[in-house]
């Protein structure tokens, strides 16, 4: 479905939020604010939010919003995302258009827009390939816990019962959005979006095309545009807040008594001061110098340097300062054009609002100040033809301190196209240089040599949510030191928030309760829905399904199906020759299955053993159904421990039983995990592992 | 090495502080502070810390206890716990009488001693099964990053560079420090533990065990025995701060503005009105109904109820309260007996001090006031022979509440020997009461019934860190409520402070800061230790080893070998007369291996295909060196994931490559991770798996 437009809205409007089901503006607006496009200075919208009571936000998220996504799977709240990714990449032009007037370029939009969209449907994709499609998400291992196995323990996440309210920034009004929203909707914790006022109404836009879709379970999805008051006087320790934005603010969320003591979980992602250090195998000359000036100046042009990743800090061999910083004026100079957004040779847009240049400019100032020298840019460049008076343009800007250790090189954030180039002695001393950011999102280190850069990690690791490797072999590959991926961790210690976002599946149990379980294992495959070893079964021997007393359980369709269902076979005898014949025809001549003095010698074995192989293939002809039926394929085995070796005249039998069971929300069949164990003939255990099949969900008409 | 006992004191004296490496007392104190023994009121010892400078224990931490934790890998540091746990094994007779001193008798010293030293030796085994043998953790799969396998990434943890503050609660002197040691020990962060006054003397006598062992490196533990005075003013984002305690101390503490603004990581562990519930199905009459009897009654006794996962509130179904009620009435009166520790006929031990003593009456007046009815024991009840004078004897409470809503139940907490009563009308209502703790540590849940057991984890789960199912099947086997174990995490959400301690390697990476690292399979090799698909590799081919011209590396002992080191086979053609084979020896006859025309139907394959169990054992050929040497035995085979079918007339090849190295500290062996993939002749991926074996390493004498 594509949209034409947004609701025709004249500029001196208000941008209406979205709360509890529907659309709310102001009746009488207070403390009105008005929203100017970055380039022109024109007005784009009024924001206010006067008179919103937001515990009806809160309330709604809690009851209605709860409700509605807790009747949906992990599965089919991800199936809904893929959705909304397609209808907003159907709808993205609209939403660069808006775009444009927060004085971002069309190459920008990319990172936000489009990035926002992929991120929806990484997070579709991975979490239908690694979460159960279920509501409890189980983590680690089964842990034994009395001897007998009647008492067992492991860990499960279950979701928040209450909101999670997400606070985000200026510069990525799309992106910020749907990072966040992402992992919370696959959790099943309704969403409550607050973004920055400069440029809520993309926001707006994209709310309500996801609104309009009719895709979002009801009261999965609010939004403030502009302050969000009282918010945070509703809060308490089932409601989740992620906050994306400066130090100060961080600060101040974090003070709230609901934090402080009513147990609120807060997760902060602030600006930080990153690095990129250029190691001293990488000097000019090498693959590796050209790498890392592309890197440097593509953190400092893109968004206008507004991004809470950007190099702040370019941490150089002493001995290369001024060649790098001669590198990087070749490369601006080549190719960074200010202006506005909507003029096709722009390639560095505006800053988002008048407040910004000036804070910018501040910033540089008190580099300057402290010691900085501008090498090129700064307060008196030209912004060539862009009207730094009209609009919030800002020159693209190197410094360079003699004082590597200045301490404002290492606090004071010039969000904007601005980095500092230090110089460093030793690898000790880069090292040192990089945690004086006091805790940063991301570093660049480049290096071709991989010991450089275990030196590298080992040192700044624990100071940094993302060390970005950049060499000539990932160059070009590299999805970029700026990039927060929907894959990896976001977020870092300290300076940068001491939060953590994104990272797959980890994001979402951001959004989830960790609980210890202890109990029998029936109680546990009750309520994990997963079946545990001990736990009651319904078993077929092979006798019974000789005899038409028992369905085997391949026999079964996904529909037809249980966890539990049970096959047991009997005995079958290891001879001498078996194991022969097992080595002549595979070639596995290994010595402990051909040679019975060195058997015999090797501490683990009592003589020649039959091969593991010979184990689990022998035991998927003692569990196979060979008949056409709803299995489908054996599509892998997991955790094979070979415990009890078997030697000849031993005699082995398999237990199989249905463990966990994943129909796929959009193919005729699932998966099925298979719990198996080997036992010999003194019952004991030889091996257990996971057969992972797959299985038609209702028996194929083929068959 | 048995220690015969404490050093001698005079009770006048100061307890000794253990910092920057030597014992420490302070030259002129003040604000003594006068402990006392719980049963008769004896001086025990002083406590004052006035004059120490806590920043030389921070710098100590930092510098001293870094370098040398840093010096040992996780297997290391996880075999000195155990050394740790072996010496005060031989020495707790003389914890035990110590432990007199403060009230809890000789079955709470198993809890608090035994428990503790315990827990080490739990850290210590698992932590070398589950670790590797070096100093980054891997955090789950690899990512592509790009098509190419050029850019990849993943998650590591490396250990914190500051140190860990422990502010440990008075109960539990001796398991309060050692479950919170034990995890940061191994992560190789230097640890400063403050116990509370109260009991410090037993936690002092611990330490001096330890540090008298030799077995400690440099650094490692540090004691401050009294107040820990401007400690938090030292601390910043690389420190980790956890506490156990008062909800009250652990507010004062998050809002240090090193907490709030510096990044300091705080965790809280605080007592919580946990509650334990006898469901619908578990009334009088049924098994569950006496084992919930017993385990309400023995978190009422042990430790005299002083324990943060005690059970507070006792839910029941409104027809049940006077039954339960009465059945706990019997059982307190037919074994709890008041006393002194030193007395053999004493179950019930004093409150640790006087101090306690008065909270808990004070807690069970606001309870009484607040309309709680006290069933037995209460402010007029009989401490027996028990001098509650001398002493800090309380009689065992049982209190009941007509309204289970009323506030305080849910809020107040009497540190003691004290539970309250209340009645719930359906399941939902009794999650409903359950949630009005404001977040808890644990909640026991007794039930036959998985269904029903789900139904209260679904709704409770989010509130607690910990759920305990209690039936007939694990009564006699379970771990009871109030016990935290070394696998499972301990804390919880709002009122439980929010934090999570212990569960096994969890706590180990809470002492870490989790990093994503992104770039080429060689840098990401070289950062790990781990080898990387796509990073350089040592190839010995088929044919090269047999000219002679490579090493296979199944010739290579642990010392020999290398990460990275590489077996390539060449390619073994599949015929259908090998598939028909191996169906008829192992008696796999599934119709994908036998049937033409059904297996063509089949969605996934092209016509008749080989098992799976086929390719892996011909692969087992293909790689095999069979002569005796340092390989050992084959002990799993993990992740294994067949992706392209194999038909007759296809070929097989083998890769094999060292992947990961794990050298055992206490064997002559370790293990070896091989990365394995299978191709097919048209450089197909067919399955990849990892092969796990055990190695020596040196080659053996007998080989």
């Amino acid at each position: 479905m594509t949209v034409e437009t947004t609701p025709a809205r004249a500029p001196e409007e208000i941008l209406p939020s979205f709360v509890a089901g529907s659309w709310w503006t102001p009746e009488q607006p207070e403390k009105m604010a008005d929203i100017r496009d970055a380039a022109t200075g024109d007005l784009v919208c009024r924001v206010s939010t006067s008179g919103l009571e937001t515990s009806r936000a809160v309330d709604f998220a809690r009851n209605e919003g709860q409700r509605a996504l807790g009747e949906l799977t992990f599965h089919q709240r991800a199936l809904r995302l893929k959705q909304l990714a397609l209808h907003l990449g159907e709808n993205k032009e609209l939403l660069y258009e808006l775009s444009d007037k927060t004085g971002a370029t069309r190459k920008d939009h990319l990172v936000d827009v489009d990035g926002g969209i992929g991120t929806l449907f990484a997070y579709s994709s991975k979490a239908r390939k690694e979460l159960p499609n279920s509501n409890v998400i189980i983590d680690g291992d089964v842990e034994q816990l009395s001897r007998d196995g009647s008492f067992i323990g492991e860990h499960i996440y279950t979701r928040l019962t209450g909101a999670a309210v997400q606070i985000n920034a200026f510069n990525f009004p799309v992106w910020g959005m749907l990072e966040k929203l992402a992992p919370s909707l696959i959790a099943g914790v309704p969403t409550i979006v607050k973004p920055a006022s400069q440029t809520a109404y993309v926001t707006e836009a994209c709310v309500r095309l996801m609104v309009d879709s009719g895709l979002l379970p009801e009261g999965s999805l609010q939004l403030i545009s502009g302050s969000a008051r009282d918010l945070l006087d509703h809060l308490d320790y089932r409601d989740h807040v992620a906050f994306t934005g400066s130090a100060g603010t961080a600060q101040l969320l974090r003070a709230h008594p609901n934090v402080q003591y009513e147990g609120v979980r807060f997760t902060a992602e602030t600006d930080s001061l990153n690095s990129a250090i250029l190691a001293p195998d990488a000097g000019p000359g090498t693959p590796e110098f050209e790498a890392f000036i592309k890197a440097v100046v593509q953190e400092m042009t893109v968004k206008a340097g507004q991004k809470c990743t950007a190099i702040r800090r370019t941490i150089v061999p002493s001995e290369h300062v001024d060649a790098v910083v001669e590198a990087l004026r070749g490369r601006v100079e080549a190719r960074a054009v200010l202006g506005d957004p909507r003029d096709a040779r722009t390639t560095v847009g505006a800053l988002a609002s008048k407040d910004q240049q000036t804070e910018v400019s501040h910033a540089v100032q008190r580099l300057m100040d402290a010691g900085g020298e501008v090498c090129f840019g700064g307060p008196d460049a030209s912004t060539g033809s862009a009207d730094a008076d009209a609009g919030a343009f800002y020159p693209v800007t190197t410094l360079k301190f003699n004082n590597a250790r200045t301490p404002e090189v290492h606090q004071v954030e010039a969000f904007g196209p601005v980095t500092s180039v230090l110089g460093y002695t030793d690898i000790d001393d880069a090292v040192e240089l990089a945690a004086l950011g006091g805790g940063s999102l991301v570093a660049t280190v480049c290096t071709h040599d991989p010991l450089i850069a275990a030196e590298f990690v080992r040192g700044i690791g624990s100071h940094h949510g993302r060390v970005h490797l950049l060499d000539r072999d990932d160059a070009k590959t590299s999805t970029g030191h700026g990039s927060p991926l929907p894959h990896l961790v976001h977020g870092g210690p300290g300076r940068a928030g001491g939060g953590e976002e994104l990272g797959g599946m980890r994001g979402v149990k951001h959004h989830m309760q960790r609980t210890a379980i202890q109990g029998t294992p029936d109680l546990l495959t009750g309520i994990t829905g997963v079946w545990h070893r001990g736990a009651a079964a319904r078993t077929a021997t092979t006798e019974a399904v000789a005899e038409g007393k028992a369905t085997h359980p391949f026999r079964k369709s996904l529909s037809e199906l249980r966890i539990g269902d049970q096959f047991a076979s009997g005995l079958r005898e290891v001879r001498l020759a078996d194991i022969d014949a097992f080595a002549e025809s595979t070639g596995d001549t290994f010595y402990a299955h051909t040679n019975e003095e060195a058997a015999t010698a090797n501490p683990f074995f009592p003589r020649r053993v039959a091969h593991g192989y010979l184990l689990v293939s022998w035991a998927a002809g003692l569990f196979v159904e060979p008949a056409p039926g709803p299995v489908l394929a054996n599509t892998g085995l997991e955790n094979l421990s070979f415990i009890t070796p078997v030697t000849y005249d031993d005699s082995i039998r398999v237990t199989l039983t249905a463990k966990q069971i994943t129909p796929r929300e959009t193919d005729d069949y699932g998966e099925v995990r298979w719990d198996t164990v080997l036992h010999n003939q003194h019952d004991e255990i030889v091996a257990t592992y996971d057969v992972l099949t797959r299985v038609a969900k209702e028996t194929p008409a083929w068959v």
